[in-house]
Parts: C-alpha cells; sequence; structure tokens
C-alpha cells in the first residue's frame, strides 16, 4: 500500500536502519533518503512520498527540535508508528588511517556529544568538524579530495562507503537509544490495541506555571499518564512556548477522549499528532475510575438521571 | 397540577411562610402540616403527598442536618424549586402578659441561638424551655393549662393562636435567612433557565483531604463554582464522611454533565437531588472554555479528528 | 494543679461520664456541672473554673455547632486533651412505669435522633418532648409533677435520679461514639509525643471553591493529613463559612508549623484552638520529606547555599 | 576585581557582543575566547578565569542544552548577571563577491535555522555547510584557500575578519534575542533588587506527571512565577528527565527561600545555579499573602502562639 518513505538520509544513516527494523519496508516499499528533516516531512506533505520516518528523541540528546516543531507547524501530519534503536557509534576512517594519524573528525554534532569522553581519551589531539549527518560524515571521508581523516557514525556506514571500523561502541552511555516516528497525512488512525501512545502539540492562552497546572490538571484528573513533556519556544519572543506531549492511551479511549476535548477549551490550539502503537506493546496503566466501562458506565446513570434511555 | 404539599408544621411555622412565599399553592394545592421533616419526606415518599417543603440551610445555624441525612438516605427525593426567607422572630404571649412577669420562655433551640442577646438583655430571668418548632412554642401557650408564659415565633402564628406579639425583630442578626427546597419525587427536572442550582451528595470510596481536593478537582477543572459545601458523617464511625454540595449550573449544561460523569466514576456514590432554578435569579459565572457552546466545539473537532461527521 | 473542671451537665450526662474517664479528676479536681456548652466555655474564659469539658463530635449527629461556633468566637480557649466515649442510650423510667404505659419520652434531640428505629418499634405510640439534655430528661422524671413518662438517658443517670431502667443498648447505631475536648486558657502547650492533634478554625478572605482548594493545598503539600474538616456559617450570611479543622500532628511538629504560617498568610483569620495527644494514642503518618529531619536538613542546605552557617 | 572572563568565541562572535554589552568588561577585565560553552565553563572551574558569558537561551531555537546540561552536572557554578541581545544575521563573503557566485554558506545549525527563508528566497541554490559557531565561519571565509564562499554571522565579524556585508538583517524573525548568562564559581549572591530571577536544576525521585504537578505546587502555593520552564533527559534513559526552571525572585526572599527547601524535600537532588537582576528591571509580581512581610508576620504570630517571644 505504502510504495515510498521518505527518511533522513543520506544512506547508511541511523534513520535508514530505524526504518529497516520497523518493518514498513517489508511489504516492498521504496526507501528514499532526503537531505533533512524538513525535506522529509515536506515530501509527505507534498504527496511526494506516502509517509517519513524521522527521529523525534534521543535517550542522550533530547528532543529533536525540529523535528517538534516541523511537526507543530504547518500542513498537519500524523504519527502512526515508532521505533526506538539503540545507538552506535563507531570510529570510521578510510583503509590504512591509524589512530596516531588522525588529525580532525567529522560527524554530526549530537553523535559529537555521545562520543566526547571516548575521543578525549583515545584521540585528544584530533580537531571537532560538524558535519549534517554521521551517514554524510562517513560519506564526506571518500569525497575527492577529502578534508577529514575520521567520522563518528554507525557500522553500516563503513560497508556502504567503503571504509575500515577502527573502534565500535565508542558512545560514552552505552544505553543511549534514539526514537523515530513514521508520519503520514492525516487519514485513518491506527486501531487501539491497549499499549498506545498518542502525542499532541499544546499551544497557551497564557503563559505557565498557572497555564501549565491547568493542562497537567486535565490530564491527571482522567489518570493519564505522560511519557515525555517539552516545553518549546514559539518562536515569538522569549518566554512563550508551546508544550509537547506524549500521553500513555489512545484517541478512541474515552478517558483521552475527554481529556482531549478538556485541551481544547483550555488551550488557544491543540495540534493531534496521532494515536499509535508504543514500540514496546506495555499496555497503558489505567487506574479504576477511568476505564472505558467506567465512562460508559456513567454515562448511562446520566442519561438515567435526565430520564433518557 | 399538584395537589397536596406538605410542610414542616405546625400551621404558622416558617415553612408554612415560606411555602405561601414559594408561590406553590397559587393553583389551588393543599397545605398539609407535617410534625416533623422525615414525616414530610416520607408523605412524598409514600405518595401521600405530592410534594414537600422543608428547611435546608439557616444563615446562622448552618445546614439543617435532618433534612440533609434524610434526602441523602432512603428513597431518592429531588429538589425542584427553593425559597429564601428572612428569619424574623417575635416574642409572643397570651394577651395580657407583660414582660416582667415572664418566667419561662419556650421556643425551637435554633431560635433560642438567634434570640439570645436579646432575650439576656431584656428578659435575663426568664428560663429557657425547648419546643419542638417555633409555631408548637407558640401552640402550647393555649393550652389548657400552660406550662410556658411566651413563645419565640414569627409574627403570622399570634394571629393563627390568639396570641399578642409583645416584641418585634427580636434576632441578634437582623439580616438571619432561612432557605427552604421543595421535593419531589424523581420525575421531570426543571428547565435549565441560565440561573439554576445542582444539589449533589457525594460518598466517598476513602477519606480526605485527598478524596476531597480530587472531588473538588472535578468541579475546578470544568469551571463549576460551589455555593455550599458541607461536611457529614455518614453515621458509621468518628471521620468517616459524605459532602453535601449546591453548585452553580443544572444537569443540562454539559460542563455539570461532564462533572456529574467524572464524580460517579471517583465517589463510591453520587446522589443526584435536583437541578432547579434559584431563588435570586442571578445567572452562573461561566468562565471562557466551558460554555456549552465550548463544549460542542471540543466535541466536533475531535469527532473531525477521529474521521467522523 | 486544676482546681474545678466545668462539664455540659447535669450530673449524670455523657459529658460527666467523658470527664471520668478522661482521668482529669484523678487529681482530686472539682466537677462543675453546667447548664450549656457556653456557659461551660464561659465559666473557663471568666477564670471562674480552670478548664471545661465538651462534647465536639459525634459519630452519628456530626460536629455539635455550638461548640465550634463557641470556640471559633470570643476569647480564644485551647484544647488540651480529647475523650471519645461510646454512646449508650437506656430507656429510664419511675419505678413501676411498665412500656405499654408509657405515653410520652423526653430527651435530648440528638439522642432522639439516635433511638428512632427503638423507639418506632417499641413504643410507637409516645410523643416525643426534647430536653435540653439527656441527663435533664432523666432529671425531670423525678419533679413533682412530672409532664413526663420516660427519658432517654445514659445509665448512670438511672442511678443519680432513683429511676428504673426499662431496656438498655437501645441505640440505632451500636458504635456510635462522642468525642469530648477539654478546654483551658492558653498557656504552656501539651508537649508533642509524635501521636497528635491540632484544631484550627479557618475564616476565608473569599469563598470556595477556590478558597477551599488553596487551604486544602497548604496541608497537601506540606504532607498533612486532616482527620475532620467541617464548613460552618459564619452567620453573617447564606453562604459565608468558615472551615474547622483537625489534622495530624502538632504545632511543634515543622511541617505542621509551616502550614500554620502558610495558613495564616492565605487566610483573613486562623484561629489556632490547640495541639494535644489524639485519644487513640495513633501515631502520625509522616511521608518522607516532611519529618522534622527532612526540615532541618533543608534549612541547613539552603543556609550553606547562602553563605550562612 | 574580574579580571578575565571566557566567551563562546571566536572573536567576533554573539557571545562577544553580549560581553560587552553587559558591561562585564568596563572595569578593564580582559575577555578570553573559548572553543565551546563546556570549555569555558571549565575555564571558571578550574579558577583560569573569573567568569564565563555563555548563551543559555534563544527565542527561536529555544534552550541552549549544552549550556543547561554542562551547568546541571560537575561542579557547581553559579549565575550572577544575564543579558539579553537582539539576534542580527548578516551574509557576509570575501570582497569582490556577489550573491549569483555563491555556490555554498556555511553557519551555525542555529542560525541557518533563523534564516532559512531568506535564503531560499535569495540564494536557493547554495549548499549550506555547518560550522562550530557564526563567528568561526566568518573566520573560515579568510582561510587559505577557504572552502566557502559566505558566512551567515553578525556583522561585527566582517570588521575583524575584513570582510563584506552582502546583506543585513536577514533574520527570519526580526525579533529574535538570545539570552547569556555570566556564571562564577559559588561566592557572595548578588544582593536582592527586588526585579532578581533565580536558576535552579530540578531532578525528580519519579517521573511526572505527578511528580511535576508536586513541583509546580510548591511554586504555586508560595505565589512565585516562573519565567522559563524545561525537561531535559537525564542521559540514563528515554523518559527520564530533569526540569531547568527559571523563576521570579532572588534565594533571599522568604517565600523563594521557602520553596526551595520545598523542592530540596520533594525532589532526589535541587542545584540551585544563582540569583541575580533581571534584564529588563522588572519587579516580580508578588501577590498578596507572599511578600516578605507576610512571611514575618506570620512567623511572629506562630512565636506568639507557641509562647516564644
Amino acid at each position: 500500500m505504502t510504495n515510498k518513505i521518505a527518511y533522513l538520509g543520506p544512506r547508511g544513516s541511523f534513520a535508514e536502519a530505524a526504518l529497516k527494523a520497523s518493518g514498513a519496508l517489508d511489504s516492498g516499499a521504496e526507501a528514499v533518503p532526503t537531505a533533512n528533516v524538513l525535506a522529509a516531512l515536506d515530501a509527505v506533505r507534498a504527496g511526494d512520498v506516502d509517509a517519513a520516518l524521522v527521529p523525534i528523541e534521543n535517550s542522550v540528546e533530547g528532543s529533536v527540535s525540529v523535528t517538534l516543531d516541523e511537526l507543530s507547524n504547518g500542513k498537519r501530519l500524523v504519527i502512526v508508528d515508532e521505533v526506538v534503536l539503540p545507538v552506535e557509534f563507531s570510529l570510521l576512517v578510510r583503509p590504512g588511517t591509524d589512530l596516531a594519524s588522525i588529525k580532525n573528525i567529522t560527524t554530526h554534532p549530537h553523535a559529537q556529544a555521545q562520543v566526547r569522553r571516548w575521543i578525549d581519551q583515545n584521540v585528544p589531539e584530533a580537531a571537532y568538524i560538524p558535519s549534517m549527518s554521521t551517514a554524510s560524515a562517513a560519506e564526506s571521508l571518500i569525497a575527492e579530495p577529502s578534508l577529514f581523516d575520521a567520522a563518528v557514525a554507525q557500522e553500516i556506514a563503513a560497508e556502504i562507503y567503503g571504509l575500515e571500523v577502527l573502534a565500535s561502541g565508542i558512545g560514552d552511555n552505552p544505553d543511549a537509544s534514539t526514537r523515530f516516528v513514521l508520519v503520514q497525512l492525516p487519514g485513518e488512525i491506527p486501531a487501539a490495541t491497549g499499549a498506545d501512545k498518542t502525542t499532541l502539540s499544546l499551544f497557551m492562552r497564557e503563559n505557565h506555571p498557572g497555564a501549565l497546572m491547568e493542562i497537567l490538571t486535565e490530564f491527571v484528573v482522567r489518570g493519564i499518564d505522560l511519557t515525555r513533556l517539552e516545553s518549546r519556544p514559539t518562536k515569538k519572543s522569549l518566554g512563550d512556548y508551546y508544550f509537547s506531549v506524549d500521553l500513555e492511551g489512545h484517541v478512541d479511549d474515552l478517558r483521552v477522549s475527554e481529556a482531549l476535548m478538556g485541551l481544547h477549551r483550555v488551550c488557544s490550539d491543540v495540534r493531534f499528532l496521532g494515536s499509535y502503537p508504543r514500540h514496546d506493546g506495555r499496555e497503558a496503566h489505567v487506574r479504576p475510575g477511568v476505564t472505558d466501562l467506567d465512562f460508559d458506565s456513567a454515562l448511562i446513570w446520566l442519561n438515567k438521571l435526565k430520564g433518557k434511555s
């Protein structure tokens, strides 16, 4: 059904690995690398591709701001799936290069931040030059002439670009992982599984903490747990924020439906960015009083009071 | 339509004055005095009368516990109207009695509490003997033989029982008033007027303050103001309470509907005791975001998200 | 040390039984019956007695309004101890009277409310006449001539007044109990025991639910549990309340100290009515983060930050 | 007094402009450029410089994660001043270059994000190559040989590096601004001015929303407004956050002192990052009940209750 899926390229990127892991390519879809997150999202918006896989959160660096911001503005897109991939960094070089001869290293700033300790201990003298992505760093080693001696990237890029792996697992944090989301134009919402997430962008009428308390109360009163909460600037003036949240549950869960309507009344804008199955399949914790059954019972009770059947 | 209305008697009682003021007798209904609040309510429950007017709150003495408790237990009744009457106390005697010859005074303990200062200043030597009501105190002056010299009651009782008004307006608090409610068996709920109250009894799963915070949050999150909140013992053990509340709004207001369903899920029991027009016609203050229009817009928005029309 | 203790009389009252049970008479103090609660409190205020024992709460009827209101107004008094007594009701008559010959029964309205079921089943035809207290009901049986055939009172009154016990344990609720408090002029506060209560009357600047939420938050944020919460009219106008609360803890507990100061800032008036040992010796549940040790650590940390030792 | 101040270099950077604007150099201190934020902070920690000026927040891109994270970990530093600078972007080239001949543009990714629209409209064909900073982008134009045709940087860099300004004010958002903070080793806290901010990093015992509500309550109950709230990953696992907040007020304000102690009890760790005068001199809004006077009165009242003077 889905024929083309954009991903944050170039070939050999983490996003490509995530796309393969997601199973989205299993039905024969074509993977289309793009230069950046915005290009991937715009390809979906323009109908050039059927979906895009982009990173949204990293356990070390935090949210991927550009993804949150681009999803929160412009034509609405929705998340239909998520995939979480362990982050593995390797030091790649042209065949024959050894540690001692590395004068500079290129990689994406986020990657650089995650291998700082290893670099300090093993190639302390090397200069660092930022790249647009880890894969483009790897690719730049085979340019003629190349300005760079080494790249921090994932191992798969070595194979793609004919490079050598000088060291593997060089990340400072062995448990680091990145979460990617698969986005599409709004259409049918994936069916509720009991183990779902819903992603929202919430724009406030006025600023917090009062406003944030108000928003949190809409969740708390309906027993909804948040798995991610980010404040992001609206890019208007310092101190003007919106909130990006992931919650446990599906828009078809009655507690989530009611909370969404409450937020719609409280916020100046609520952008619904999709309900989709959790990557880990962990079922939502739903406290007594806010199950669908409780909501149904309450409605039946109320209608009876009002003399309706 | 309504043919018989019970009230807290005997004849000449405040409740009778309230019943006349309420307009409930205008269509020719018969007023039926009862010995106490429970008898009035039970007459409604048994179908012996069509409605009952009972006191529920006094600005000086507070809630009328027996009314709250009897409405909160047993067969459900609903309030369909309220009336608030200024409290006026007079000192009644048999014709010819003067202040100096008054050895004792009888009245209901609530009335006694409200004329304490005047009595201390004007008949400090008189003993006080409690009666079942102010009207029965007046009535007891004409018993043969009568044990009492004077009664604190409302002026109308003087006319009914052939007594003399020795002093008027003897209440310590000139602004005192009592609120009465007209109750019936559950049936059609009076239509929403924009200036309504709703009365509830809320039974908790566990005790406060956590539980009370939870209840209040259900109101606050939907912008609902309370005009009365009482904790009352459930009569099981010390420290086991239920809450009796009046809120601004009608069960047909969407913010009230949603709050009622929320309370139904949170409480072990919610007893709906009616939605009815306020005696003072003051319109409910409804903050932006919780009007019916806001609820409707939110529902339309949500359904559109979900792909429903 | 304490030489005279007033109690709600007359002799043979529940309050007398409570006073004996409290141990306050063990050191030889004289028990002084008074006609009503106000008289007992005023005797303390005037210095005529050293303390007074008055009922404050009943598991069936709820708070004793007159006690709450009189403690919340006028010259300040403080509670230094509490005692809880099971309520036992008996039907007393003059020797030789049998059930069949009882035409009327006198007792206090609260007592009448608690024996209603038994009376309905056993002496359904008897009229009810209210008395000032259960003990005065018993006493009135030996007046010459007596207007009454039977009294509902506690068994001890039979002995005192030479009456016969026709039936015992006639209360509808076998677990009913009444809580009494021993009040004095403000002086040394009883030392903290780890199992204490503190009683407060809180007067609001504006009305709830916002205001009540604000008050509850002052407790919740410091992990303080309430064991009683009552709203009481201030006697100014309908809907103008103050709150009477009992909380777990002692004014010398740091979490209670801070909460009291918070309430002092939020309320128009906070009346401190004493910290005293719980009758049941149950230790306060203090969650991690609000023990005295936690408060002390936080202060040491703050002072270090500020460069103070 | 302060002799050396590090700043995020190289020469010609925004941070240098901010440092000049801050007045910190007025007394003759030497400005020391560093390669990155961490180097600037570490120079302070090591005692190599007396202070450092680093960016903390941008109105378009949001918080500067590396600054927040580096201040929240390692040896504690404190903020003693802040300065906010309007962001102005210019397109710099080597003298003689015109728009048509620009093949590629280099600048820092944050800057690139803020001039995207202008670039798309005016040099849509140019490739983008990331640099470590805007100033280093400008500097790289004069390298021999230079790989780049143009740089997005501030105008001052043109003068420093002998470049030409092809276009000014090319930022997509004309109101964009960046906030810098001056940090030192902990020492004397700048005196309260009535218009102060306090910066904190809050580490939770467990995750939100419950935990975040708890934290916000500590502020709300004491009437403290937040001007910034960020969640940041602790870099342990996805979904494990700490909160970085700026609040209105000074640690010497009693409401702030009490809130800090409350947070200390609730959080697993509270890192105090300084109280300092606001750049805009706007006085804190302090609601009635939480002024220092209110805190003092409450303490006096409490001590009087307890019998202390």
